[in-house]
């Protein structure tokens, strides 16, 4: 039984483990609504398009909220010398072969932003959408990305990434016309999961479908101001 | 110290895990060589066009070698219910919640394909670049997909599941007039990082470089077949 019993110590420690993490994102989610900041965790497959969004976000919202990033990947810095590019503060968690973030690690590196003079900061996550689906990070609001390339059953094979998304973000709709992908079925998988979830059809490429993420994202940060109030 | 002697009870399983993991992979690996079956272990993002690939695989091959597959997912048997319709012997494997398949998985499953009839198994990995690279399932040959759609970057970002694969196979091809994606750089990626990798440009839409990957595939299973000659 010498096996069984090393299973059941792993689970108690995996709940351990998220049992802390829970802590920390609270804690973090606190401190950054005190602050008016909105904290968004971006979660998607490998290439579907996070810093893509991200930059046609920052050159979008520049004069509306002040953007900061936090970029999760297991190796290299690339995404972050494409945001700082576009002048955005932003911080490089390199996770060396782990496969999500949490929320100690989100938590020192938003010691490294100036939030006092941000109003949003994404998290863009490690692509996967198996792990990081397990782990709060504090945010106040989840996205996750589905491209069209990747087919509309992604949704049911990965579907603790789509049920516990706020908004959907389907995105690379330009190439609609060249991939087999059903829109319609795939937001009946959205909701059969998540009914709640908004979804949001997107091009980083030709625009379509930026004003209606622009305008959730202002949404988004009022529900964060008021909420200090409160 | 309760944290740090925490964390070391973590590392300390995790290793003990991956040499369990070894044993089984060996001892399934030496089962197939001596029944002349060729294993072959896929990895990829979510949607990068695996199933389809075996889909053509399977039309192609059918009167030169006879395939099974063992297939995971996190949820559904949509890729069960895709590859039975081709006549190919499938188990599938619904992990539930976990981001990768373990050796001891793919041993339980192979007890429910027909191996004395098969020349070669795939196994399709769970959509993730990832942990799955760090599971040998005692695969003659690993086989790694990126699709191009997803950046030829994802090759640095992930660096562990293009070292240890024996082939790169980009995807998708027939995007590359629609999408950006520089192929010279994508092999450049790839042999910086494993230089006898044989790269395959592939379209299971087209058609185009299914014959190379094809003959690769008779090449691997002639050379498991002289293996048991040994």
């Amino acid at each position: 039984m010498a096996n069984a019993e090393g299973q059941w110590k792993q689970v108690l420690m995996l709940e351990r483990l998220l049992q802390a993490n829970e802590l920390i994102a609270e804690r973090l989610r606190e401190r950054l609504t005190d602050a008016g900041v909105l904290l968004i965790n971006m979660l998607s497959s490998p290439g579907s398009g996070k810093t893509t969004l991200l930059e046609a976000t920052v050159k979008a919202l520049s004069d509306k909220l002040r953007v900061g990033a936090i970029l999760g990947d297991v190796a290299t810095e690339r995404d972050y010398e494409r945001l700082s590019a576009y002048g955005v503060p932003a911080v490089q968690i390199v996770t060396g072969g782990e496969c999500h973030l949490e929320a100690a690690m989100v938590e020192q590196a938003m010691h490294r932003l100036p939030i006092e003079n941000l109003s949003v900061v994404f998290i863009e996550n490690v692509g996967n959408l198996v792990c990081p689906a397990e782990f709060r990070l504090g945010e106040h609001f989840r996205v996750t990305l589905l491209s069209v390339p990747e087919g509309e059953d992604k949704v049911l094979k990965y579907p603790h990434a789509f049920r516990t998304a706020d908004a959907v973000l389907i995105t690379k709709v330009d190439l609609l016309e060249h991939v087999r992908f059903n829109v319609e079925l795939a937001e009946g998988y959205i909701h059969s999961l998540n009914p709640n979830a908004r979804v949001v059809k997107l091009s980083a490429l030709t625009g379509y479908g930026l004003d209606e993420w622009l305008s959730l994202l202002l949404e988004w940060h009022k529900d964060v101001l008021q909420r200090v109030e409160l």
